[in-house]
């Protein structure tokens, strides 16, 4: 036995293992919700488990802003780094792949195989870039159920995601209500608030006032890395709680001390952020980026009339709405008042609350409590 | 009577009028913290209202982050925009300069008069740039004392100032405990933690990361005025409150719709912050915005081992610390804790919290309570 098959042994007990990812392409001109049309889309998935006969099994995942299908197993043996929910999905984990048919796919708009700014207008033989059309969350979850369809699933038993993925999980509850059992949004909101507003469009500014980002038309090997860098950079700190980063980083020092100013890392926490920066650089697309920030920043529950209610009318599977209480970002309240909503509607669906101190990136992090939350309410 | 005259006259019922700044130069080599040293400095100075016979009634006002030494006043009839403190300093305000003589004086690294970064090294004809010697608040306060002396004074009535004011405002009060008769800082902190730190270096690295930036060598006319202005977006929204961002815009939109993208302004929030990041880079040099974060995140009152107390041995006179509610850059506890230390020690020290809703900003911003509380300390 090779260490490969040691390995292989070791997931089976209760690892997703070596996984391959799918492209889902349709021909169909897709119109977008801003009246914009491609000829045709890319949508690339990853599975998890098997669907069963009635198809009745299959879970439905949402990625968040920077992450992608990928979200558990490895891609062969000698990569390290699992995918982003590998802690959350697996053979007798929360998403029990014992259980479920697991699907994630890479939003439209994406840089991650699925068609966004980056990918070849077939048109014109060249990146849209800005000519991709204005993007909604609405577009994403559109995309997601031709993929679906495509699967041949009428149904899905859940629809379950965190941040951005929760939008697009309240999303799928609106526009197919008949579609799917239950579904379950972590660390969301309904709208976008002015601050974060603000943030994201900071970051955007960072990427096109670099000189490289040339309106969106840079070449693949010379992308706007510093503007992207920075956005990121920024980004991630609202993603963290001040008590987390303090606990973590507080005012522990790298650098040794001289009288000449040389601005290099002289704090832990800068050299976490600056690598944070420049890893992102190397696995996102600046365009997509600025595309998927602005459909979250466009993203209103609330509707141009305030009128959340009215909105949440569709609604018809149970729900369940997780805040955590040290996200500052979207906070526990921007996740309640979508449960209050829902109860005056009638509807079921519940709010629960974890005390976990990893800010919005809590949902990305293993705990028992969530765990427990989300197994649960996937079986019962 | 023209114009002119009227509006004097008005000035001299309650406002300060028509100011002029002097400059402080000392030819005398000046040693920094750090075993740097500058042949000879100049610190830009405003002063109002009249010196005693006694000398016994001179204020210092230590300015913020990205303040001046024009706090109160207008430099000419022309001139709409008051000093950064003018609802505080005049005849018959706060601090009275019927009763004060007032003084404001840019600080060491700042840019705008003072000696700093982009002032001209005499002995090589060229600017510092990054051969300007690593900066603290102490080396802010310790050439501040130069002027004071300068100006004839053993000693001030007060000391005050907010944030980076109100940190070397505590660093008076430690390092001349017995040249000042009280001192006031406000929304400040004992040091910064790892969010703050991680902010001003997100912003540093929009700057260094900028082309334009040449490693802090660029001309004058060509600055690196993206990045400076995106380390400006970000550090404003932190200087805001969640709740008074939104009160303020919430989501309110400027631009119509349309199928295409264009990233140009949608919502009220970004037109704001992109007009502060644009006027920023016309009033203040990157470099400075490099060494003067710098000396925030090094200000460390805990000391190496974390003894607060030890360092805060030293104060003699009365203080008073304000911190705002809504300010979750250098929260309430940040500055409660440093009257708590003051107690334990059995020194005369008050903590006020005022529940403004302008978030770090609170102090910049006129309030009955906040005027009440200044005048009452200074005069009692």
């Amino acid at each position: 036995m090779n260490d490969s098959e040691a390995l292989v042994s070791t997931f089976e007990e209760g690892e997703v293992g070596i996984v391959a990812h799918s492209d889902f392409v349709s021909k169909v001109p897709f119109e977008f919700e801003s009246g914009g049309v491609v000829p045709g889309l890319c949508l690339r998935y990853e599975t998890y488990g098997h669907l069963n006969k009635d198809k009745s099994n299959a879970i439905l995942i949402c990625h968040a802003l920077t992450g992608d299908h990928h979200c558990a197993g490895v891609y062969d043996m000698t990569e390290r780094k699992q995918g982003w929910w590998n802690f959350m999905v697996g053979p007798g984990k929360p998403i029990d792949t014992k259980k479920y048919f697991v699907i994630c796919s890479n939003v439209l708009g994406g840089c991650n195989g699925s068609t966004g700014p980056r990918s070849i207008n077939p048109e014109t033989g060249k990146p849209y870039n800005l000519d991709f059309p204005k993007l909604t969350v609405r577009d994403m979850v559109r995309a997601q159920a031709l993929l679906i369809d495509s699967l041949g699933l009428d149904r899905l038993h859940a629809v379950i995601g965190g941040s951005m993925g929760g939008m697009q999980t309240l999303q799928w509850a609106i526009d197919f209500p008949e579609r799917l059992g239950r579904y379950a949004a972590l660390a969301c909101c309904a709208r976008h608030n002015a601050q974060a507003i603000a943030f994201n469009d900071t970051g955007r500014q960072a990427i096109m006032r670099d000189p490289a980002w040339k309106k969106g038309v840079y070449a693949s090997d010379a992308p706007p890395a510093h503007g992207l860098a920075v956005a990121r950079m920024m980004a991630h700190i609202t993603y963290l709680s001040d008590a987390g980063m303090e606990a973590r980083f507080g005012r522990k020092r790298r650098a040794e001390d001289s009288s000449r100013e040389h601005f290099e890392v002289e704090f832990e926490v800068e050299s976490y952020l600056r690598y944070q920066g420049q890893q992102f650089v190397s696995r996102f697309d600046a365009n997509s980026y600025l595309y998927l920030t602005k459909a979250l920043d466009r993203f209103d529950l609330h509707g141009s009339d305030g009128r959340l209610d009215e909105m949440l009318k569709a609604v018809q599977a149970p729900g369940l709405v997780v805040g955590f209480g040290s996200d500052w970002l979207y906070p526990p309240q921007a996740n309640r008042e979508i449960v209050e909503a829902l109860l005056r509607l009638g509807k079921p669906a519940s709010y629960a609350e974890l005390a976990l101190n990893a800010g919005h990136d809590s949902f990305l992090l293993r705990a028992p409590k969530l765990d427990a939350l989300i197994r649960t309410f996937l079986d019962r």
